[in-house]
């Protein structure tokens, strides 16, 4: 391992070879369900440099762990216990390589910060909508290797979705430029969207060609009230009739999860949630005006009403108070893990059938763990829930974890395989979902994940055991 | 081979395993380049039985070509001469499986016309918004094969971007059940781009959940003269800016194209080309009404005509009047078909090169050949230019093929390269393309190909030659 280590100094630098010290940063997982130990951090600053460290792990049997800002929630990014991985991480390859107005793309190095991207296109005044909490620390590589959704995703798509081109360091350690940023190229397999979603098992994303939209010339949001979930839902049918492409958000959060955020942060003042049992926050982005934007808004929530789809509803007069409300909503998370720890999910479920996933789900649950509280929220535009388990009131949340999280996984997973929905929406498989992927996915796609893991990674050595297990 | 035959008629029935009589319908491609002979037509009505007749075929060693409609381009969907191969026409397999309003998504048989998805999506009040010339005849299963592109490209992207789920039968001869019909679906790697564009070489699709979007309120379409390729460039650029996702259809016709259209078809009555190099086709989607949509539209053309981006616009009265400009454009193909044969290029290059691209290229061909005639038009919003190249006038086409196709492909190709473009945009690879491949593609990428078609059909019995070449 010593010639290795030298080799790797020689590569990328004395300094960007991290063998010693607090390395928990790039070993231990956002959550800190795992803390793991590597055999050194690498920091490579070029494509080249990634492609010779590829070369020098497979020549000396060493696997290498991909990592970003290290911000994933299923245990993807970071080593296992052995200390014999390598965590090569990318976040030295950060430069904005070009912006291109008139093609409206921009092309990024994986370790640059989401939040960079959004800034360098609106420098240019233009938008790049992938938005999600972590956009402060989490990268562009990252983003794509899990095919982040976030909160746009309803109007421009997830990573995926946005991506013209990538350049990739294969398992063979070469260099793959496939960083086109065309929008209709039919030349062959798409090996793009194989490798995002793939999260570093098949080969290292070193950089990005990403889509770029105009800048809305005005952006609102509204919260509103609703007496159920099956409103919740025609609401957003209206949405999309009234609005078009203008509805660039809808986002629903249950009662409970609006009380925890009022309990724990009474300063941000939660609107209309007492009396009713969801409210949910739409965002309308328009081209033309913030008058037009407005009077769009006005007739969409003046027809929910009619309808008794909306009970009561706020427009935020301005972007301090948008700001507010969107900042309710990302709250909840931290509202929950104040009240203790909890069960998290990440679904999602057709959404013509959410209402009743909700009630067959919620009453399964209810039954099992009499007092068990839900705190149910998400991105209902995408029909994605974060459908998180919370121990009955006053209970102890660790005992309850110990006891509950595998028999609650189990119920909720049953449930959404039942109703045709994912385990695991946005935020990937990683080691945490990697073994109930072999319960909930069909063999013959299992087989094909198999077949393809083994033609582009032959010796197993990129993040080996995460997404597909042999 | 009899052996064989009889077990297909057992599979799909005595009438749907055709042998003998005229088989043109099947056999010739589109265009009448390629005239193939298979050993049989089979229909099969389910996807068991697609499964079947793949292992039949797979135990007899017969390859297999999967046919749509039979409207390709590139020679993808017809058998070779040796009268050797099954083409396995999905047809008969053309019902529509579900609509789910509430979720936005409709489920078909692979077979389905791609109007017919139009119609069924129209009659709930919702819009399937993948749209091409040969939309009467091409089957859903052929344009998802294809990853067909299209009119409307620039708003809703490819036939890939509208798919959420796949149903298909994997060259093992195994129904794989991909019918999701979620937006956020994070749990594995992504089969279904796989299968999408890979032209029927890994599997045959036999069903889809495809995204639909409301109707919009309001569709307008305006033709307007521009002084050249460089304003036509800046006026998409100001579409996008003023009329956001509304943007729908952006199109450019060269001079000589619409000429042709004029000269041809002197009832069409082309609008405004006499004085000018270029006119583009620009259609907006409005969600309020008729009146914003026109308003809108207006405002355009007019900050387009105050910085002389713009020097003539119509806007279509009525629907009638936008089907005649439609109209014009689509009988593009026509024109320089009547003209005499010519050959046709489907590329793609950044929006943003477009103007310098063509500068170089028609100044390389016109060296090359003094009198050549370039018929450029195509669909601007995406980079996509169907830049097809016409005999001098009065010379003798067919010559001027046999002579000069390579070579003119050669210079064309080669400046498509140049400027990091696609040699194919929309129309895939076929066997035409197959081999034009190996020169225009990474080396990098098409090993990674062939490792994907190797693990998916080790047997290279899925329509072997397309594609990717060994």
């Amino acid at each position: 391992m010593k010639a290795l280590l030298d080799q790797l100094r020689s590569i990328a630098g004395e300094a960007n070879v991290l063998t010693e010290g607090d390395l928990s940063a790039w070993e231990h997982d956002w959550r800190k369900r795992s803390q793991g130990k590597s055999l050194a951090v690498v920091r490579p600053a070029t494509n080249m440099q990634v492609a010779q460290i590829v070369q020098a792990c497979a020549a000396a049997s060493v696997t290498i762990v991909p990592q970003g800002g290290n911000t994933g929630l299923v245990v993807g990014s970071t080593p296992d216990e052995s200390g014999t991985q390598i965590v090569l991480s990318l976040q030295r390859m950060n430069a904005v390589r070009e912006i291109d107005a008139a093609n409206l793309t921009i092309t990024v190095e994986a370790g640059c910060v989401l939040q960079a991207v959004q800034q360098a296109a609106q420098a240019e005044g233009l938008l790049f909508p992938l938005s999600l909490a972590a956009e402060g620390s989490c990268t562009i590589g990252g983003n794509l290797s899990t095919n982040a959704g976030g909160t746009q995703v309803v109007r421009y798509g997830n990573a995926r979705d946005l991506c013209l081109g990538l350049e990739v360091v294969t398992a063979g350690g070469e260099v793959w430029n496939g960083l086109s940023s065309l929008r209709k190229d039919n030349t062959g397999y798409d090996l793009r969207d194989l490798f995002i979603g793939s999260e570093g098992t098949l080969g290292i994303i070193t950089a990005a060609t990403m889509k770029l939209y105009p800048l809305p010339a005005s952006t609102l949001t509204a919260w509103a009230a609703v007496p159920s979930l099956e409103s919740a839902v025609e609401l957003l049918g209206m949405a999309h009739r009234h609005l078009g492409a203008g509805l660039t958000g809808f986002e629903v959060m249950g009662q409970f999860a609006l009380s925890l955020v009022a309990r724990h942060y009474p300063q941000m003042r939660v609107p209309l949630y007492k009396q009713w049992p969801y409210c949910v926050l739409i965002e309308n982005s328009d081209h033309e005006s913030d008058l037009h934007a407005r009077t769009q808004f006005e007739r969409l929530l003046e027809s929910a009403m009619e309808e008794g789809l909306v009970t009561d509803a706020v427009v935020a007069e301005n972007l301090t108070q948008a700001h507010q409300l969107w900042h309710i909503r990302e709250s909840i998370p931290l509202a929950q893990a104040e009240e203790g720890l909890n069960i998290k999910h990440d679904i999602s479920i057709p959404v013509s059938r959410i209402p009743e996933f909700c009630e067959v789900t919620d009453t399964l649950l209810s039954a099992a763990i009499p007092g068990v509280r839900l705190v149910n929220f998400g991105h209902l535009g995408d029909g994605n829930l974060h459908y998180n388990v919370q121990a009955p009131a006053g209970g102890d949340n660790a005992a309850f974890l110990r006891e509950w999280e595998e028999r609650v996984n189990t119920i909720v997973f049953d449930s959404v395989h039942n109703f045709s929905g994912s385990i695991s929406a946005e935020h990937g498989v990683g080691s945490l979902k990697a073994g109930k992927l072999l319960d909930h996915k069909s063999p013959v796609a299992l087989e094909m994940m198999r077949s393809i893991k083994r033609a582009l990674d032959p010796n197993n050595t990129m993040n080996p055991g995460r997404v597909i297990r042999a």
